[in-house]
């Protein structure tokens, strides 16, 4: 396409604000820009507030990291739940993916990453020495690796699982395994191969 | 899915803001959002107040409506373009595109929508009162207009047609035929129809 000519540098400024947004083009980003354009400006500058809002005062809590609009966010100050059980994730969205499923009524701890050497992350970017104070500071019984199943993810395990080794915890990972729905024939060896080895009990 | 309990309402509102958008989803506007919360603060101010200074201070061009920064837009005040031809469309992703075709050299009028009585837009509602003006103050000698083939395009161009009847003005109409790399077989009958009809001399 053509070097596009944007009749005002005001559009033009907008356009590339929002090009700069991940899985957005400078088309996309022309047609929200257009959008705004045709909406109230008492809309606009709600919308525009409240991100930048967003970004100035949200807050990670200060005992699992998670985001939270107080020092400490709704889970970990929520009396109904379970402080002897960790789970331990790499990111906000895994918080939120956990909590969809119903299943845990423990607390988090959100790593913020896990260790990848080629992206330049080690153990120092991440929140581990604090979950490691949050063990030794006691009352946690048992910390559940929900770590992606890769590469990265089995390193950050494997680095925990060490650093917590002297302490007098309980560490399990969430199982790897055939998805729910999926047909034999089409799950790959590895996967197939591990549900095998960590076959459990049939419960009829 | 669940529905989805967010850690801070300071991240909810801005998701819900996001949501907004057009073809923007609760998931996509979520991964924008925690794309954005990665970011520095200025750099999302600067995100935020771009697009709010966009909708407050963009004007529209008081000769052809389209945006501008000024009171006269850069192609109506520009003295190398052709003052006597107009072209006409109906919003300002039309004159963008037009503009890259760079077929042509004269100025615009923007109409902001067609007549659709379905969704409520009579000519009224449009800058069509505006162009009988331009064409009454002199200078114009052709009106091309350049609007969908559609249905409402058809109508718009039709109302323009008869309130510019008594003027001495060359009214045209950009061709509809077969588009460039069609195969005929597979051009839809009514276009290929017109296209018989409204043949054109072959220039070798």
């Amino acid at each position: 396409m053509v070097n596009q000519q944007y009749p005002s540098q005001l559009l033009e400024q907008a356009v590339q604000e929002f090009s700069k947004l991940p899985g957005i083009g400078r088309k996309t980003a022309l047609r929200l820009v257009l959008h705004l354009l045709r909406q109230d400006t008492e809309e606009v500058a709600l919308f525009a507030n409240t991100i930048a809002r967003m970004r100035q005062e949200v807050k990670h809590c200060r005992v699992c990291h998670n985001v939270s609009d107080n020092d400490v966010c709704p889970i970990c100050s929520d009396p109904r739940r379970d402080e002897s059980t960790v789970c331990v994730v790499e990111n906000i969205q895994d918080v939120m993916a956990v909590e969809n499923t119903q299943q845990f009524n423990g607390l988090y701890h959100v790593l913020g990453g896990v260790i990848s050497p080629m992206d330049g992350i080690g153990p120092a970017d991440l929140e581990i020495d604090s979950l490691v104070e949050r063990v030794k500071d006691g009352g946690i019984k048992e910390v559940i690796l929900a770590l992606g199943s890769t590469m990265e993810g089995d390193t950050t395990g494997f680095y925990i699982f060490r650093k917590l080794a002297t302490y007098d915890v309980r560490l399990t990972a969430i199982a790897r395994g055939i998805s729910v729905g999926d047909e034999l024939e089409y799950t790959d060896e590895v996967t197939l191969g591990r549900s095998i080895l960590n076959r459990m009990p049939f419960k009829g």
